[in-house]
């Protein structure tokens, strides 16, 4: 029996900390101003969305992810290489993302955050990461990708669970 | 002192009555598939995300709405001439979608609907609405929008309030 994979550490998603992967998109820190008459807020231009090579375009599309619970094993993560991926979260729940820097042809140091408070991310082209991970029930993400002809999905699975999420942060 | 305007009757959001002004965005009735080996059903480009005209390209916001309550008076709609405005609620609550019927140079006929169970909108190019009218609380939305150079708003104020919606429908 093979021994347990290494824990994979989960932090609190931050701007900062997520930076190297993506766009956070979240209200608080975001340039904002008022329209309407002042009856609105529009928290502005949340993150690049960047799908136009190849003849690519926006799709907006809903998915709907069961809920995953610890122990997580990390067998596999997949990127896009035509296009940046967003996921909103269309409930206040929390979900995991991860994540692994660019290593070459294989992906390099896998990164673990947890999305509190409705803060959705936005994966830059070409970033490694791990299908979507929901937490506690199924939940839905609004998802703002690329459609078009040209091949947009690139997988890779590890010989063996790489990592392992034992637990999660607290959340305050 | 002004009689009051006429009676703008509120109907429940369906696709069909909302076909003429863009797109309702929901999973019933959607396509739909399994991906991520069966954790996660997409429902696959949910409206059509119409930016590019004049090098335009799409943005992410989201929009913090404060509530209005009935009775509420139509007095402006505004439009985008060079690209579509999807609106995404982030929570569950009800809100009011107030569009009007193409008139020429000016607005025609007024249409209302009640958005329920987290149905979004995207209204297309050119197509006359009210500003965000959220319902009950404060409430954000995803917006999906066009940036880039050139004047993408146009609003039209009538001479007095149009109409008035004075009640809303039940939502069962």
């Amino acid at each position: 029996m093979s021994p347990d994979p290494p824990e994979l550490v989960v932090r609190l998603l931050t701007r900062d900390a997520f930076a190297p992967f993506g766009d956070v998109i979240e209200t608080a820190g975001a340039h904002h101003y008022a329209i309407n008459e002042g009856t609105t807020e529009r928290f502005h231009d949340l993150c690049d969305v960047d799908v136009e090579s190849e003849g690519g375009k926006t799709l907006v599309n809903i998915f709907r992810g069961q809920a995953w619970a610890c122990p997580i094993s990390i067998k596999m993560v997949e990127r896009h290489p035509l296009g940046s991926q967003a996921f909103i979260p269309l409930t206040q729940r929390p979900f995991l993302v991860v994540v692994a820097e660019n290593g070459g042809a294989e992906p390099g140091p896998l990164h673990a955050f947890l999305s509190t408070d409705g803060q959705g991310v936005n994966y830059r082209r070409n970033v490694w990461h791990h299908p979507l991970l929901s937490l506690e029930e199924t939940s839905d993400f609004l998802v703002v990708d690329r459609g078009g002809a040209g091949q947009n999905l690139e997988e890779f699975s590890f010989n063996m669970p790489i990592a392992m999420i034992k637990s999660l942060p607290s959340m305050t």
